[in-house]
């Protein structure tokens, strides 16, 4: 996602105060867990243990559409509205917990629920610390 | 929408105490919001007043995105997590409000603004009425 | 969705040779078939039997993304690209109609999936008329 | 988006013949394109040339929803539809020639536009290996 940083960067307005970095880190891993998640709910149906996983399925596929829709707000700043970022932050650093939390019961038996436990955690940190730099 | 209620109503597990008429309301007025936003973000491009519709294109794209995930977090009901849902419905109420308050300065000059600007308190109000049936 | 022919006929611009009643019909059945393919993968993962509904699940949830993007190209009409819509529709038709037949294979068994399977035969057709009207 | 290839690998079920590298590929450009269109589109609105970007903020919309899209269904690998797979990856070519061709126009005068240019032609490209590797 090398382009993230220079679109920000050829943004052709002010950006205000943010925090750069972590906004490039936050959108970078919002749709990187968004692939994720769609992939291992994929992979949660192609597996033998599917009766197993039915919660997880479930909760990948609430945070991909979550995950991705947090990502498109935080690549727009025309006309910034800080009050919808913080709650869409707060709304997907929830539904990263969660499915981290799902997936990481199932990530010593299945490998795609590691990798993606891995991906929410890092989404959920990533929020927490835009939110944060948000003041 | 007429398959709104169907669907609900073939669900093959227990839907639990929802208040089936406010949910179907309310997954009906997302997916009726996004629409809408998506075209009003168009009509606004192609309007000969454009650059002072600009703070409104984005507030269209941003509404949109977040109805149209509410309304898909909303669709699902296996392994239901009170806590995402509601706070997707806060952020979705956000959404709609700046998106209807934007709309409505400008719906005396551009009719696509008023009928969007409906939309976007119709869904707001869906919302709130299915957060408060949530308990 | 009574708003997506108000939106039609609230565009600012010149709409060209469109046939609105079909355009309208096709935006509001690709919204309704996203919402019921959402609705039908997440009915199939409660269902008792779902072992034999993971093709399903795949096919409502590719039919949900392709119908949602497709309702979204067609509600825009600045810079009309001809043959970008009619790549989309077509694109939809095959999706619609992969869903509509998996569903229907399930739907003695599964009332969801009956539900949904006319849901993608409706949108299905709504596409091949407006492809047809396109010219 | 490193972990593309990570859920390849972990994908619990037979991936059939398909060639990884090129897989992965367009995956990753599905995902940073839409990325780099919805960043484009806010750009444009923000650009003291907005009303000369009007036709490329509706090709950036297009071209976000259609790789979001595409790169979904090319997450999944459950009930491999070959025929779907196709037409989605024409459709994205075909957005990403639009899109690309339009930014283009303006990668002289508008920094955002020359990234998001590149970032077209090489989802375009990594469409069309892939369709080649498809057979």
């Amino acid at each position: 996602m090398g382009n993230v940083s220079a679109m920000l960067d050829t943004y052709p307005a002010d950006l205000g105060h943010v925090d750069r970095a972590k906004l490039t880190q936050c959108i970078e891993a919002c749709f990187e867990c968004a692939q994720t998640c769609t992939a291992c709910a994929d992979a949660c149906l192609s597996d033998t243990g599917v009766v197993e996983l039915i919660k997880c399925v479930r909760s990948n596929l609430d945070c991909a559409d979550i995950c991705e829709t947090t990502g498109r707000v935080l690549s727009r700043h025309t006309g910034y509205d800080a009050n919808l970022t913080r709650q869409m932050l707060q709304a997907c650093m929830t539904a990263c917990k969660a499915c981290g939390d799902e997936c990481a019961k199932h990530a010593d038996m299945h490998e795609h629920c590691r990798v993606c436990a891995d991906a929410c955690r890092a989404c959920e940190q990533a929020c927490k610390e835009l939110l944060a730099a948000l003041g």
